[in-house]
């Protein structure tokens, strides 16, 4: 007997997602589009989940961020500010004999598309020069497509609250240190589009922009600026911080944040980028790291940009981005930390994180393969399923019915009577929701008193089951979730 | 003396809008891109809510409705298929002494470029034919910029899920008649984009495709289809049910979602499309107007499109689109009803509702004018305004910021110490914060034991102010905000 060939993990991850609807490729039916997808029932829950925890945490938990909502496409000059109409490339080269275009950074990976076992460098079509290929998708805007009508598609969500920095400063009170925080689409057109959704053309970002005095003004408002201490959270915000420990205060949130959605912290790694590796305007970058099947990847890049998106786009536009600040009794542009994060390769993340197998053994000595996604109640696209012993009880059905309209108007319920409740157990456990509730002949009184009005609620991941009260079961379940 | 001529409203609600932070220009410090609008950060938050509901309502609270994401680029054949690459145009003529371009059907009402005097019909310029011009935006995806590979943003989110309905089928247990649900940026190139947001180029969606039975398979089933009665919401979903009645229950369903966020049925109208206006796949559509200051429009168009969406996928795809009813033991393509709101024009049709002036006189016999936004709790960006009476008691802020966390966890909360209390109720009346909690010597017992450990409740709309104890305010207002 041959041992069937172990499926790689992502195999099962990616056909896990269209099965239960979590991720569909974009356009299927028309053969796809490539770097495209779609988040089916299950999968558009699970992002608008973490998009909310994001926005919770980032604005309404706190006094010193407010939100903004941008338009994708935006006046071409702020790209030109931004640096990215000249500079956001790709070196690529045409193949003159097959009229191909590669990545000129990968032609010793990518088979030539006329004698595949060979790599793009080894066969003998000649190449042209390396040329940048700008990575921004282009339209026009208007009735005539001209050079003149050219817009883009931004490539990311940071530029729009950098040009909306003196609005929101005019029309919302807010004082230095403060953030602005935006979440929206962005879009790339990148050559070659991989590993699922972790690199795509159309994706999500969840991008802080907190803006903080530069260092020299805080050195003359308190006779100097707070030194990086000991590693860990440097705790609550002092007047005395500059960059620095600001800087090494948000890579500590947003670590935090990961561990309170249900990814630990052995599951990440920080990548400080050396001097050589900085943008020439960055003073520090750390990205955060998740450890995915395919490699150890990027989830977060935070860096310290100092004045430089501001004071572009005074350059730029003319308009004057200093702020005055009131007690030092200085104007100046102020200095930014971005911590930036992508939500599509967190939903990735997450799914990775959460997906489980277990080998079972059910009572007639049957092996079967148990796969659960141990999503953190907060983010499970489902709450709770509400499970009546037998379909047709009406006793059963009517209470369970009456659990279900107890626990809706406040968290995702699914309700569900098909089939075996094995089965039913089975398939929320597949689809990560955290609780079962079964309503059975006990609930109805029906083996005395004590039991009567309680319920079986079970816990995906333990699978242990507990009697409750129906009374208590929302009081129960509600902080667990939210 | 003469009267001072009075602002027309909208240009008061478009000043607003920019002052309090509700809605900037795009790209403003760069001249503007007409027909591009952000959202600041109490924009951000009333679209945010507008959109939350939408989906609480069409999703969460109703079992027969799924939820999808899916991207903005997708495969141009869905566009060939849907029509728009063919017919989503209007007619537009150049003028060859100008080099104008200009919708043909408004050259009466366009100022010449070089004679303003003049509207385009009228100038002395050689006009070419009209012409169909297509108001989908243009990109190309990949690194060749040719023919082959033109896609297009999105011109509406519908398509995606008629595209994505047999992935939605196979992996969600859903059973005809069911919905899809989508929320979602959607872009047309308006050549002439205009009343603030409310036709802009790049705008929101939220659109459902509900599914249902063709009316041959209901009279098979059921032996006949139920009749449409006399007006009004037509009650629970019934298995008998053909198009006219689902037609008629979304039509109602809609205006229900309208009234319960703070637009009362005297602000809209209903405008029943006549058989010569309609598409010609169409059944009926019928539009929900409100009455907007510039004229009454548009809100949402709720169509009957029959299966004409699902079979031209069928027809361009190769792929099948039916499905296999089990209780009908029959397989057919499914009939569509279509609310399709825009998310934009909502938050615009609750602003000019909400808006509110009046004149009142302080206890100096000055006269002012009080602008209050009286937003529905629901969609109100801040629910509560708190204040402590000074800010340099300790024990008042100390209090205030006891209130301030034990209600932030639940809602949207605004803290305010700066300026009398009257201008920080002021403030947030403006903002269309609904209740105001002030933290007095009252509170801190300084008065006597009875009102020690109680706040002022202070409402909006009606500034009428209770005294309510500090351990009941949240009970108090969470059921008034959700």
């Amino acid at each position: 007997m041959s041992t069937p060939k172990e499926t790689p993990l992502m195999e099962k991850i990616v056909s896990l997602c269209k099965r239960r609807g979590f991720i569909f490729q974009s356009s299927e039916i028309y053969g796809g589009i490539n770097g495209f997808w779609d988040y089916g029932p299950l999968g558009a829950e699970l992002k608008r989940n973490v998009k909310d925890l994001w926005w919770r945490s980032m604005t309404r938990m706190r006094e010193d961020v407010v939100g903004l909502d941008a338009t994708i496409i935006m006046h071409p000059n702020i790209w030109k500010a931004s640096g990215h109409v000249d500079t956001f490339t790709d070196p690529m080269l045409d193949c003159k004999t097959c009229k191909g275009r590669f990545r000129a950074d990968q032609i010793n990976e990518i088979p030539c598309p006329q004698k595949p076992s060979k790599c793009v460098n080894q066969c003998e079509g000649e190449k042209t020069e390396p040329r940048p290929f700008n990575l921004m998708f282009t339209t026009h805007v208007g009735p005539i497509a001209d050079d003149d009508n050219v817009a883009y598609l931004r490539p990311e969500t940071a530029q729009a609250i950098f040009a909306q920095f003196k609005n929101v400063v005019d029309s919302s009170r807010v004082k230095i240190p403060f953030g602005i925080a935006q979440v929206g689409k962005a879009f790339r057109n990148e050559v070659t589009p991989r590993n699922f959704t972790f690199r795509s053309r159309e994706f999500e970002q969840m991008e802080l922009e907190f803006f903080i005095k530069p260092d020299e003004v805080v050195h003359k408002q308190h006779g100097g600026v707070a030194q990086l201490g000991v590693d860990g959270h440097p705790g609550e915000p002092q007047p005395n911080w500059g960059w620095q420990l600001w800087h090494k205060y948000w890579v500590e949130e947003r670590i935090r944040f990961y561990e309170g959605i249900g990814l630990p912290r052995t599951s990440l790694a920080e990548y400080w980028q050396s001097k050589e590796e900085l943008a020439h305007y960055a003073k520090a970058c750390v990205d955060i790291l998740y450890k995915f099947p395919f490699g150890t990847q990027e989830l977060e890049g935070i860096a310290a940009r100092g004045d430089f998106d501001l004071a572009q786009h005074q350059k730029h536009s003319g308009k004057s981005q200093e702020y005055f600040d009131q007690e030092a009794a200085t104007k100046y542009v102020p200095h930014v930390i971005e911590p930036s994060a992508g939500a599509d390769r967190l939903v990735l993340a997450l799914l990775c994180e959460a997906f489980f197998e277990e080998q079972t053994t059910d009572e007639k000595g049957k092996t079967e393969t148990r796969t659960v996604l141990r999503f953190h109640p907060r983010i499970a696209p489902v709450k709770v399923g509400i499970f009546p012993l037998l379909k047709n009880k009406p006793e059963l059905v009517a209470k369970a019915r009456e659990v279900f309209e107890t626990l809706r108007p406040s968290m995702n319920v699914f309700y569900d009577e098909g089939g075996s409740i094995g089965k039913r157990y089975a398939r929320q456990d597949e689809a990560g929701t955290p609780f079962g509730v079964t309503i059975d002949f006990d609930t109805l009184g029906e083996n005395g008193p004590d039991l009567k009005e309680t319920v079986t609620l079970r816990h995906r991941d333990t699978q242990a089951q507990e009697r409750v009260p129906i009374s208590k079961l929302l009081g129960r379940i509600l902080p667990l979730v939210s």
